[in-house]
């Protein structure tokens, strides 16, 4: 079929609205029409050419939400018309990983998912005969896409696809790297550094936990208003002082949980430096850029802090996005002030502009 | 009284063996008759004055056993006769630390012992009327020491006194980073970063623990053969190509617990390098040098993998060292081959120089 797509073909440069090919859903793959998609910071980073692993001509995008249009042979768990999330992190709920309780980074598709295929291999994209690659095994800024019903959650119909676009990348790995990958524990103390959609989602993960103090750190006095409303009982704007201002906060121990949501490697080690002595544990989320390394001074380490790292917030994707849509629907989060642009899928490279720079949390495609 | 003491007088000196005063125990004091004591790492750096808390002039030594001469007022977990094993980590079963399960960093007497004092503020060792201070709480290098009854772990007499002086603090570290750090699961895959004391009892916790496989890693064959006879299943001799060959040996993806022991941040790196992705834990029990930093690629903490340091094995003195010791009698830890050298108090500088040039694994003075 013909769709239109936003096809990176060049690093650095836009990204190119134009008619490309799909092909149908082979065994095991479902085609999904988009409905909504937002505009992350690894579809930026990406198109940068930043990312060392990156390829083009590819279709980016990966924070998708739309409608199942038809499913190839043997698929089970979803049929035309359900609504579904796309997972760049999928859950085949075989793999080594995925029976295991201690990792959501599940193995069955990595590798081929890794170099812009599908499973088998192959791409479903194409122009005049020429394959286009997918992107993080989900090629989301487009009409359509084909994708492995291992990738693809579920969720209620009654909850509008806009907002469960958010579940798909950024929301659920704050929320995750709280509820799945830190597992706080009711009446503790956390930072949280960045206040984007990442932290924001700590934020209110952080909440949901039960957490007694949410402290909340970031450059934007906007964003710091967000995080008010996800729950953050203090905001501070960092700064070289943060860490001696959570120790003076918490009688000289530190927080319980640090989580990290900004990707730079020197608020990394304030993460570090801010969990608590005897056990603190710092879960780091953020990004860093190529080559640069968090420096870590090993008496922290020895003193009790603990420090981690979270991938799409440890969230097993069939499994917990839907559960997380309905803490949505049950009134426990509130999605809406994270949608702070409406673009069309010609509008793209603005909804790139926006995020670099920061301007509102997250810019979603309407499709 | 009057007893033989070894006195740090000047940093890089060797120590002085010479009488000295030791003022009789205050309330909640024991006075205890030094019987063996360790010669370890931590003793010949504050003496080197690498250390920048370190202190003189004051009576070193911490890893100390002996028999408890006579006790202060209202003192009740122990009484003269009993075989107690000095704890440089006290536990005082009170503070907010000991009330929890997730830590061993008693607060209780933190702040004097770091300075040199008994929890009162004052030292108890002094030389015509001046006063000398102590050393990590404990000042094994004595013919008598006074510490606080928090501070000793009471063991069954029938454990010999050279052997469970080791329990005071390398052994313990060793064994209790596997056991009660990392708590290391059945049927798990290991890698030891050194094997020095701390580095041989991870392994011997790592075998108690029921690890499958242990590889030890170390620059001496020498050291090697004794990681054989804890439960190393493999020994290597490191280098560069360390964290390659591990992941070649586990298809890829690394150990399921690391250990590092040796200090040195780059071989610091290499265990956090060598954990498993998903869930691999590394952790750290050696001391880094002033001002080093461990670097590590955050990219090897969103895939899984987590970082803690260990303090002592994570050993809660009073309760757990005596089970430990119980393991030894118990014919479940072979302890002796540990205790390389044995020397006299007067010779405690060659105990410091055989530690600096790595001859053997431990020097224990006998008294």
């Amino acid at each position: 079929m013909r769709m239109r797509a936003a096809v990176l073909e060049e690093f650095g440069a836009p990204l190119a609205v134009q008619e490309i090919d799909l092909a149908d859903p082979k065994p095991g793959e479902v085609l999904v029409r988009l409905v909504a998609c937002g505009v992350c910071h690894t579809d930026v980073y990406t198109a940068s050419g930043a990312d060392p692993s990156g390829y083009a001509p590819a279709v980016l995008g990966h924070e998708g939400a739309g409608v199942v249009e038809a499913i190839g042979e043997g698929v089970k768990d979803v049929k035309p018309g359900d609504h579904v999330v796309t997972l760049f992190s999928p859950q085949c709920r075989e793999c080594e990983h995925c029976r295991s309780p201690r990792t959501n980074l599940c193995l069955a598709i990595r590798e081929q998912q890794n170099k812009g295929f599908l499973p088998d291999g192959t791409p479903r994209l194409s122009r005049d005969g020429e394959p286009i690659r997918h992107f993080m095994g989900t090629s989301t800024f487009a009409e359509y896409t084909v994708m492995p019903e291992i990738a693809l959650a579920k969720v209620p119909e009654e909850a509008p696809l806009d907002r469960c676009a958010l579940f798909a990348c950024g929301l659920s790995t704050g929320l995750g790297a709280a509820m799945f990958t830190a597992k706080v524990e009711a009446g503790s103390t956390c930072v949280v550094f960045g206040a984007g959609m990442v932290g924001l989602g700590a934020v209110a993960g952080a909440r949901l936990q039960g957490a007694e103090r949410i402290i909340c750190v970031d450059l934007s006095e906007d964003r710091l208003e967000l995080a008010r409303g996800q729950g953050a009982t203090d905001t501070w704007i960092g700064g070289e002082e943060t860490v001696q201002r959570v120790l003076d906060e918490t009688r000289g121990f530190g927080a319980d949980y640090t989580f990290e949501a900004t990707g730079n490697v020197k608020v990394m080690r304030q993460a570090v430096e801010s969990a608590r002595m005897g056990w603190g544990l710092c879960t780091v989320a953020g990004v860093a850029g190529k080559g640069e390394t968090l420096e870590m001074v090993p008496r922290f380490l020895i003193t009790g802090r603990r420090v981690c790292g979270s991938s799409f917030g440890g969230v097993k994707g069939r499994d917990q996005v839907p559960q997380l849509v309905q803490r949505y629907l049950d009134g426990d989060l509130d999605v809406d002030p994270f949608i702070s642009h409406r673009i069309t899928l010609d509008e793209v490279n603005h909804g790139f502009e926006l995020m670099e720079r920061q301007d509102g949390i997250r810019s979603v495609i309407e499709f």
